[in-house]
């Protein structure tokens, strides 16, 4: 058995072993009754805005990704070209395992909270625990366990087993590239129109009733209280497992597409990421075992070091396997890709850092805030652009250090040394992503044990259980913060990883042309490209934060109208019509999600066909660059906004009615659209910008030939 | 007499023009009687604090310049390397011209606001707009003509007239980037300095003043105003100046050094620059004579109008003196030029679209603000965003022109066309520029015409007095608007210019590496500058919002304590302690200078000497690319906001004090320091990044070597 199918094996064990699991996790969750009150009722409200906004917005993306479909299946019959319809069926198949995570994960969320709730009101804190973070796990190895054995299963249909040569090989692997790119359309979307939703509902309900009103967070005198609570399952629950299905999916794929021009070893090279990936799901599962057993009291510190215990796992078993297969002259790779590990937990710490009220950043916004909003959005804004350093600079050095191992690990074999250095930065990604399962487990978490409390307020449950459910979401809270990090600058290196690819897979077509020295800075369409790509994610940013601050004005009219029209509503003598406020929501988010889809899907094109390849190779990094600034610096302030508001809540300050905590709330609210929606999109615009310029790298060539523009 | 020759004798010439013209103007206004009433007397307070806080501010200043000053002498004593020694002197002249034009100009910005006041008490409001504009244009006049006559006399002194190889050249240009460099560390100082201080005092005056005690803007009872209109100058004024000094000699050096890279035509391509900025310069004596003679009543009109009679007539003329000093065979180079100065056209004009209250962004804003500051602040936040982008589009379209005709025309003649081609771009920077003492004329009109409100307002005039004294200042609002977009987009063409400066002269310590393949994007040096550099105007951004928001914080509870102790104050029975507010923000702007200097300053070295020179290439892209981003953003989110709460203010939404009212005012609070202290600041820094690593190349490969690192 050669080492591509060994490790296309392994994947397909392991994808299966992690989808088991999943089962099984479903299966105790759904055994778990819940309690048929009040809570249930309201429940059931979310289940349904829920499927239905689900059904809406999966109307818009089943077209797109049917389109681009048709589009790649009938230019490769025309042709007669394999590739390209072996490509369009790849994308077809990442477009439904994105959808299938992410639908099936988020309504795992949602059937979970409300049992969350009935194991609190037996005050079982440590239960409760266990079981909201089941729930987030089903999506969490939803995302490994689908991309693994997607992955797998592709190479094996595409041939990859039976493959001889390198070129052969290639064959088998490129196609791949298009389950990445399908899966990416689909985040785009999901990521796009559920934070438009959640955040505009949020945003909507928040200003009227906490603000104009004086009614506290959830409470059900708030006609847009469903609303919100549906978006923190579509945006944050249905976004994340989206998007870090894609960043997984193309960490893996973009190193096995480099490989595929690595003359010698590409075998090897091209089966180690998935081995890696592989193993790392397998002791994924090991590891996230802790939080059943943790002996920890406080549920933050249980998340947090199950975490740590998985990371240090991974590392340890990545490398004692790939000994084991016989990848001895290569650990080299093994040190690039534990690199991008070690670098995601810098983010995700560094992040922690600036939006946890434990630490300084979140405590001088809070005391910012006694001087009015104004300095509360002011040191935000700092505290938001100190927190990139950190990251950039460990993504940058994690950059150079995987190339400089794998450059010398593979030049030392006698192969090209460059193709190798970048090579081994794709597996950096990939060694970053590797801890994907535990990082969305304790992420969709969150809006499972949000929406508990949430309940728990709305049903007027005991303050006992209230509290604990609140002890749950404060913990949700970190791991959210954490894990926006980490998505941000996965995104970056699977963007940069991506960026490689469509260099290397520009060579077929280049023929004699060095593609390294291809994109020098010196020259003006580089450079050019380069400063458009750059504007991309600003402009991106606009057109989010834009559909928001419509849609939530639209939605505060209404909650207006409804108080105003029936005054009955908020003295608890009348019920709000939540309906009203959920279509509204839904209508908006749905409207406003083509123009983001258009820049992100058109730009590659656009910028390819018109300035050339080299310029669209600029704008890829151009864009990556600044989509990580904004990225980070759009999600880490929003959540220093939100955490120094809980601040002066718990007590800081004056706090809850002071002065400074209406400046905190206003601080609050415009952080919410850049960090849940925004933000979060910008994640999936740059790998998308990357990945579909590597499609269709065919397609420019074609329209540039026609229009009789040089190649380049 | 060479060509050389002419265009050194030309700009001397046109230097000592434009400076009798200054010497013109300065004798004008001062022959202008003013009143000896409370205007004089509170006219006095600003003009001794804002020279007490140049003083500060220079001490600073000059000590840091001296110390480079100093490093770069005796280096070049100790290697006996005459390059180095002249690099110093120039180094040191160029500081001094700018803290030359700088300090001058703001001087007689102070001196001609209050004669402003006299003739407007005349009720003469084309008269006062004259007045004001010429106070203006001894900044603007300043900025060219120090500029244009320093960098000839430089030239002259170091021998270029008497150069007969592209060596002997070479060695007379080069040294002249060191003027730049000079000019650039000073302006660092006084646009960082400057705007900190002048945005403390605004946003800490105005929170206690406008929001707390809810008296208007200027009212003498504020112990903040003083500060306040003392900001004004030592930000607005001196800082633009000293920015946009740098540019314009920036611009002019970096396309000469660059052209003794090109064999046979580098006497023609290092004359060309000189004669296009001589050319303009002359020819903007005439066009500002447009305001004397204006026809038209509105004063923002006449302003505007003047600028495109500017602009049109440096076009005109620059063509046909280029024709009648024989450059006929390189007339491509004039499109080259073109196309800079069409493209700052377009970004001047996009800052205004999307700041005058005329259009529609502002409007959206100011209806926004009916639901609350938050929406205030993210609908600013996307129209923001959405400004970046067609700047940004005519920048990166501006570069491709200039290189393919650069290219082109130069290529045409034999030569090499690469460096043709990044010689045309800094060529498009000198285009951009040539109107420079046009904007900064009008730009400086600005803070004239505003202090000389704010007089009227504290001297309590007659209200006719003051709604004329109000026409003037909206007038300055609309060109401040323009030139900061302008200032920005300059900035980067500078920025970009320099770059292909510090690659080109790579060039004699590389030997026969060809630079322009040197800095490709597939190699992970570049890529890790690049990612690093652009994360440093965003860390630039955060240090400066963070001491503006630190010193006003100290300013709110300064003006507090005043109103506390001594409740006389807002009775108007007892003066409010001006000079301790004047003092606190003093101390503060100065103390908190530092920092960003080091970092613009320390960033390049480090960056070279650890990750070497290629990285640093990669890195100041990396920096232009955010730096124009972030920079365009936060100048026009805070016109937006400044703008919008305006329209408000003149009737819009309920008008003054109405809900929507508020909301904007926070919304302006926030954009101020972003729109004068940050944003700004940014065009120093990418600027100063680029000419320092030129600077310094000999420097960082000194280090590589004593650190047994490989030299790139």
């Amino acid at each position: 058995m050669n080492i591509v199918t060994l490790a296309i094996n392994l994947g397909i064990a392991a994808g299966i072993i992690a989808l088991l699991y999943v089962a099984y996790l479903m299966y105790v969750i759904f055994r778990t009754s819940y309690p048929r009150d009040r809570a249930a009722e309201i429940h059931e409200y979310i289940r349904e805005a829920a499927l239905a906004f689900m059904r809406s917005q999966y109307t818009v993306v089943t077209t797109v990704f049917m389109a681009i479909t048709l589009l790649l299946l009938i230019s490769g019959a025309i042709n007669r070209n394999s590739l390209m319809l072996n490509t369009g069926l790849a994308y077809f198949l990442g477009a439904l395992s994105s959808a299938a995570v992410s639908i099936i994960g988020m309504y795992t969320a949602i059937l979970t909270n409300v049992r969350v709730l009935s194991v609190l009101k037996e005050h079982n804190l440590k239960r409760a625990l266990r079981i909201a973070f089941r729930g987030g796990s089903v999506t969490g190895f939803l995302v490994g366990g689908v991309g693994v054995l997607g992955i797998s299963l592709l190479l094996k249909l595409f041939g990859a087993e039976s493959a001889s040569s390198i070129e052969e090989l290639r064959a088998a692997v490129t196609p791949v590239l298009g389950y990445a790119f399908g899966a990416s359309t689909v985040a785009l979307f999901a990521r796009v129109g559920g934070g438009i939703y959640t955040k505009a509902a949020d945003v909507g309900s928040d200003l009227v009733g906490k603000v104009e009103v004086g009614i506290p967070e959830d409470d059900p005198r708030n006609p847009g209280v469903i609303a919100d609570n549906v978006g923190d399952n579509v945006g944050d629950c249905a976004g994340m497992g989206a998007d870090l299905f894609e960043s997984y999916v193309e960490s893996i794929v973009a190193a096995m597409s480099i490989a595929t021009f690595i003359a010698t070893e590409a075998f090897n090279l091209v089966a180690y990421p998935l081995v890696f990936a592989t193993v790392a799901l397998l002791t994924s599962i090991a590891a996230v075992q802790f939080v059943e057993f943790s002996p920890l009291r406080e549920p933050s510190r249980t998340l947090t070091l199950t975490s740590i215990v998985g990371l240090t796992l991974v590392a340890v078993v990545t490398y004692i396997v790939g000994i084991l297969l016989g990848f001895h002259h290569l650990q080299g790779l093994w040190v690039a890709a534990l690199s991008g590990l070690i670098a995601g937990g810098i983010i995700g710490f560094t992040s922690d850092y600036f939006t946890s009220p434990s630490y300084k950043p979140v405590k001088i916004v809070a005391a910012f805030s006694r001087a009015g909003p104004a300095l509360t959005i002011l040191s935000g804004f700092s505290m938001g652009f100190y927190s990139t350093f950190i990251p950039t600079l460990s993504i940058a050095l994690a950059t150079l250090t995987a190339y400089y191992v794998g450059h010398t690990t593979i030049a030392g074999l006698g192969l090209a040394g460059v193709l190798g250095g970048i090579y081994s930065v794709a597996l950096a990604g990939v060694g970053m992503l590797a801890v994907t399962s535990i990082v969305v487990s304790a992420d969709a978490y969150g809006p499972i044990v949000d929406n508990a409390a949430g309940l728990a307020e709305q049903a007027g449950y005991p303050e006992e259980v209230r509290e604990l459910a609140d002890k749950l979401d404060s913990a949700g809270n970190t791991m959210k913060s954490i894990s926006k990090g980490y998505a941000i600058g996965s995104a970056a290196l699977t963007a940069l990883a991506l960026l490689f690819t469509y260099v290397s897979n520009l060579k077929p077509y280049l023929g004699e042309v060095e593609i390294t020295t291809l994109f020098s800075l010196s020259r003006p369409d580089v450079l050019a490209g380069l400063v458009i790509g750059a504007a991309v994610p600003a402009l991106f940013t606009a057109v989010v934060v834009d559909a928001v601050t419509a849609a939530a004005f639209v939605l505060v009219e209404e909650i207006r109208r409804q108080f105003r029209e029936r005054p009955g509503i908020l003295e608890w003598k009348e019920k709000p019509d939540y309906a009203r406020a959920v279509n509204i929501v839904t209508r908006y988010a749905i409207k406003r999600l083509l123009v983001p889809g258009i820049i992100a899907l058109a730009t590659p094109i656009l910028v390819g066909s018109f300035l050339g390849l080299r310029a669209l190779g600029g704008a890829l990094l151009g864009a990556t660059a600044s989509g990580l600034l904004l990225g980070l610096f759009q999600g880490n302030v929003g959540n220093t906004w939100d955490n120094a508001k809980k601040h002066i809540e718990a007590g800081a300050f004056g706090g809850k009615g002071s002065e400074a905590h209406k400046a905190a709330v206003i601080g609050d609210t415009v952080g919410d659209p850049l960090k849940d929606a925004a933000g979060p999109s910008i994640n999936i615009l740059i790998k998308l910008m990357a990945i579909s310029s590597t499609v269709f790298i065919p397609f420019i060539i074609a329209i540039r030939t026609a229009l009789g523009l040089p190649l380049l």
